[in-house]
């Protein structure tokens, strides 16, 4: 049993970068990953702009009314000079005309009964953006490895990279194990309990941005699985099994993958839920082999599989972030051996409230959860307003 | 000129859900929002079963070996009663056999050279998880409204509702304007610059759950913009338009919408950036003109748009979570006649850095915020270590 940091760390020391890239267009660029940094082809601005609508001017005639000499849109081009005494209305966004060293908002300006114009401001601002004040010509503002979200679309709109170059997306079989599983559509009967892992992989492998590959229920047999297993690793970058990892009799998964030439790099983490957790790799392919029950399944791929998608596609934000966040009651628990992960709800108040939780089954508990708190091992108790690390779901 | 929260409250009051539902296969209803109340048909767990693998058997015959009668899978039915000496190995998610009021994990035993099992460990827990204590037949653990995140298709999935019902998605009209504009395929020239906010807005509408419908960039005249307006309103359900609602003469916008029936509800904001940010309505259709700058616009979106958008789909969770965080450093400014919003990170130690900020053009500064800091009206100062409020990105 190691713990999860080290867990985490040994993951991230078996991920290489896939190779291999692709074009697309801008807008399907969206929760992909860039390959390449985006270099700018302008300056930003492009040119001395005003930041306001009002009237370019010089600081130095305020106190007295000012003619308007010509007005200026957005996208024109100035045609002239600014002189004592004089101005020109001027677009947000606008070019500044030469001659003018500030613009003066419109709100704090009146129309005087000759047409002319008066500050009736307190002290003017430049109100102007330098050439190039954003971004200069060469420089990159977005790198390699940036998960690309609408605010960077907007980044390479502006900077002219229609076409963004995305990294490849791994592809992720999905092996739920078990003679325990029926699939949604069927009424278990008997013993038999409903697939929820299967899909609420696919769910979390398409929202990680990759390529789910769902296999079916595996039947609990050693040659179904080895097949199965053999199967997904030659189809696939990533196999993801749940179910079949823990230590009971019908549990021989991690005997199947050594035989498949998987080398098994952890089969046990400190933390609870997930303590059954399997790793292994075989060449470049990665196989985990996740616990059966939905809330395990779905914590330990949070915090280890999507990471390690991420990486694959060479993104260099793989780990969510974490808020330290004041505890809105005193929490405490009885065994201290692991790290504990249990659903929250963030309240009204931003403090942390621990959901009503019956353990690693209890998937119900996880409909309103916010986010999954953790409790160091070794710590049995933290105390109402401390603080206590939260992660987003 | 009104407060944020009560622009925020006449959007809120402006909205209502659209009609329509459709129901699609599970895995299509990621980020979909439930339009339907999910109910269970079965029992969860739908027997008592064990929470972990070890052996079943009763907690007063702990104090001596016990012999093993029987193995039980997970999905297997026991064929035997536990009583006094014996005890049933048995699997994670299996059934508890008649006669067993408790399983001790396997880790806690040690099979003696007879071939019976011996409790090692302290003080036994029953590890048995009861008939229907997670949820009953007929209970709700998803309501209506719900965005269905990877978790809620593992409830779903546990629940036999493998075709959900969700609500259909808005669509949505996105028109920039204003003759500066060229499209990221050129290289703009003179005093143009690129269109950054109509890509963005595609991504931030697509983000959403919504369907953008991008018109192109509309040309700065009052018969262009009149009608693209007029059309996006027989098209969509929302019209979103960036630029052309400030103060400076060709910005005739607001002026056209009521002309076409649209009833303005607010033309400013006290919030900065974003402050030109014009609401309305045309009947059940929503119209939003938000300023040219494509932080403001990106803001915005965030603050009045995208909760709209959810809850025209009915969603019950429309804003998004507020995080309050220590400030890393102290943070000043000059003016508090608005809200102040500007971009942060998150850093290790979970204190919030604003970053290097030049103003609502700097759509930069986004490329590595983690969240959008808020400070209050009327506030110039926050110290160091004092909370402030994050909303993520």
């Amino acid at each position: 049993m190691i713990s999860l940091d080290k867990a985490i760390g040994i993951v991230r020391q078996s991920v290489s970068a896939l190779k291999g890239e692709e074009q697309v267009a801008l807008v399907e660029s969206l929760n992909r990953v860039l390959a390449h940094d985006v270099v700018s082809d302008i300056n930003m601005p492009p040119f001395r702009k005003t930041a306001v609508d009002g009237y370019a001017c010089r600081a130095a005639d305020l106190d007295n009314p000012l003619s308007v000499i010509e007005v200026i849109a957005a996208g024109a081009a100035p045609q002239k000079n600014i002189v004592q005494g004089t101005c020109s209305k001027i677009m947000t966004g606008a070019p500044i005309p030469n001659g003018a060293d500030c613009v003066i908002p419109v709100e704090d300006t009146e129309i005087l009964s000759d047409g002319t114009i008066r500050f009736t401001g307190d002290k003017p601002k430049s109100n102007i953006c330098e050439l190039g004040e954003d971004i200069k010509i060469g420089e990159s503002p977005l790198s390699k490895g940036t998960l690309i979200k609408p605010q960077h679309i907007a980044i390479m709109a502006a900077l002219g990279c229609h076409s963004p170059i995305v990294s490849v997306r791994p592809k992720v079989s999905i092996l739920p194990t078990g003679d325990e599983l029926v699939e949604p559509t069927e009424i278990p009967q008997g013993s038999k309990i409903r697939n929820s892992n299967g899909h609420q992989l696919i769910a979390q492998v398409a929202s990680a941005g990759a390529i789910p590959i769902y296999h079916g229920i595996v039947a609990d047999t050693e040659e179904a699985t080895e097949k199965a297993i053999a199967k997904a690793l030659t189809e696939s970058d990533v196999v993801v099994l749940t179910g079949g990892v823990s230590m009971g009799d019908f549990d021989y998964v991690p005997r199947i993958m050594e035989r498949l030439g998987v080398k098994i790099l952890f089969d046990s983490i400190a933390v609870q839920p997930g303590k059954p957790t399997t790793f292994g790799v075989a060449g470049n392919k990665l196989i985990f082999g996740l616990p059966g029950n939905p809330v395990s399944s779905f914590i330990q791929f949070e915090l280890l599989v999507k990471p390690a998608l991420l990486m694959m596609m060479g993104c260099n934000t793989p780990y969510a972030p974490i808020y330290r966040l004041p505890l809105a009651n005193d929490y405490t628990r009885k065994r201290a051996e692991r790290l504990g992960l249990f659903p929250v709800i963030v309240n009204a108040n931003g403090e942390v409230e621990p959901l009503e939780y019956h353990g690693s089954a209890h998937i119900f508990a996880l409909a309103r959860a916010h986010g999954i708190a953790s409790i160091a091992l070794g710590i049995k108790e933290i105390k109402k307003g401390e603080l206590i690390d939260v992660r987003s779901i």
